[in-house]
């Protein structure tokens, strides 16, 4: 067993503090990868307050985990000690089954491995990437092409995916106008993706003072969300609507500024369900639809794109001791646009 | 102007009863048509109640329309006199947009004109098919093939062109797994043109009583909603699911129903929105989706669908005066499956 060192949550809501664990020892097919960076993603406060009534404890989150290879197993074919690599929000999943094999693992039929809070094969639970280091099977691990600097990179492992994986879905592109509802870790980087992809983006916010960002990030157009004129000048104006708030809105309110055959897309998960309306979906054929994360083949085409693109996380770096602080700060909106722990500071 | 009997609902609410009003005259593009048979939709209950909130009265309910041509319009190309005609739920629309350029005249940018309800270019609101005769301009009238009756024709020009519409869009076919969640008026005609179209069709209902007509209309399976173990037998189990009721269901729990990439399509409209939970949309990326009848061009190619394959309502033929009698045994769901009025008895 490999001693390593994290941050936990102990109980349901209580403050992350340091926490010593054993991972499982590196298998044939695994890689051991030495982190140097994990993002802090508002999935990581849902689980650790437990909102969606899923975890375990204690728990070690991070889900967006860059890092560096310092040991391979024996059948490890793809991957050597000093890639530069990372990890998402699964590290593994039944790949038999039709969305497996179609590189579609997040769909996988019996559930994929969530990379913590998941029960894997040893029948340990998994720990995420606010610690030292963690043992991966190379088959779920993403190469970090060079152009992308680790910390800006880490964001990209789920923000980055989870935005990427519908625009690519749903063929998102030139002559497309999308919007996308909040511009916070999700949105920000999905502004720079949807404008690499060619989209005429606006971005729907509920804060004035995001107004300036997402044209600087962007976007062709901001429009308050709070101002009633909103709703009627926009309305049947967009292709799709990407919706990355996880807090309610009304969805039929923005259901009404789709054009026919329409869709918004969901990648943010409120705490309790939102009344849906008939009329604002049959008038116009509209369709609501979710989407989360992306599989492994996407995920790395993901990061070769924002390669390509010039595309990382707008970021705050913090050392492992702030990330209390960090939670209520994201809480508060009050990040330009993504945390991530600098895992050195752990050592 | 033409002098034309019919049934009128005077204040909202109030029971159906003998009416006389005055049709506008037969214009160069328009014919006008002697009704024979008129088809009692849901519809018609919820706007002569004023449930949505959007009617007028007095109100000539009745957009399932089947009838012979008496006389035609100058200018008129394709229709004569003596032609068996039918006409739908609308009755113009801008021809402009791009949905109507496209076909689609039920998404027409600037709204269709209902049948009944609607504010015609004369300023004057149309009046629908429980009544003698109507004038309707010759692009928004449909042809009824030889091999369908007048009676069994009469419901396909709503519930028919409902049902066909989406599951045409969707691409419902061989191989394809279709839920369809109600056994009425409209589902039991999606039965019979699922099947044509080569689905294998699950009816899903929550009254046992349904199950000998859903495999006799010709579903493969009958499934019944109060039995809990249904939502865990069928988990995963549709590509695809059309809700046909108009009271409000469970989204959620039907959601979870779908394959990945499945879609829940409405064309019930229940009379306030339900909740809708993010959770079974993202994982397995499913899809909601909502749709109105279909378009002129569409509607033909129903009707002509429906000759072929021999599909007709199920329907229990009515004189006009049990026509409130009809309402409230549509109300209870007892009807198999569409009461259509003879229009004969109204003269």
């Amino acid at each position: 067993m490999l001693s390593t060192k994290g941050y936990a949550v102990l109980t349901a809501g209580a403050a992350l503090r340091p926490f010593s664990f054993d991972r499982h020892d590196v298998g044939a097919t695994d890689v051991l990868i030495t982190i140097s960076h994990c993002g802090i993603c508002h999935t990581d406060i849902h689980l650790a307050r437990n909102e969606w009534g899923i975890s375990t404890f204690p728990m070690v989150p991070g889900h967006e985990i860059v890092g560096t290879i310092s040991q391979v197993g024996t059948a490890v074919k793809n991957l050597q000690v000093g890639d530069r690599v990372g990890v998402g929000c699964f590290v593994d999943s039944c790949r038999t089954c039709q969305a497996c094999r179609q590189g579609e693992e997040q769909y996988c039929e019996t559930g994929m491995l969530m990379t913590y809070g998941g029960r894997d094969k040893f029948g340990g639970i998994t720990q995420g990437g606010y610690s030292t280091q963690i043992v991966v099977d190379e088959n779920y691990v993403l190469k970090i092409p060079r152009a992308l600097s680790s910390a800006g990179a880490a964001p990209l492992l789920c923000a980055g995916i989870t935005t990427y994986s519908p625009l690519h879905h749903w063929g998102i592109g030139k002559d497309h106008k999308l919007g996308i509802v909040g511009l916070g870790g999700l949105g920000h980087i999905a502004v720079k993706i949807a404008k690499a992809l060619g989209a005429e983006v606006t971005v729907l916010s509920s804060s004035e003072q995001k107004r300036d960002d997402a044209l600087k990030l962007g976007a062709t157009d901001f429009a308050l969300t709070t101002h009633p004129q909103t709703f009627t000048k926009l309305q049947r104006h967009f292709h799709c609507i990407l919706n990355t708030v996880s807090a309610p809105i009304d969805y039929n309110a923005y259901l009404n500024l789709l054009q026919t055959d329409g869709t918004m897309i969901l990648v943010g998960v409120p705490d309790r369900p939102s009344p849906l309306a008939v009329f604002p979906l049959i008038f116009n054929r509209r369709r609501i639809a979710g989407s989360v994360i992306g599989g492994i083949c996407e995920t790395q085409e993901m990061l070769n794109f924002c390669a390509d693109h010039h595309i990382e996380s707008d970021i705050e770096t913090i050392s492992i001791e702030h990330v209390n602080e960090a939670y209520e700060r994201v809480l508060k909106g009050d990040v330009r646009f993504r945390f991530v722990i600098d895992v050195a500071s752990l050592r």
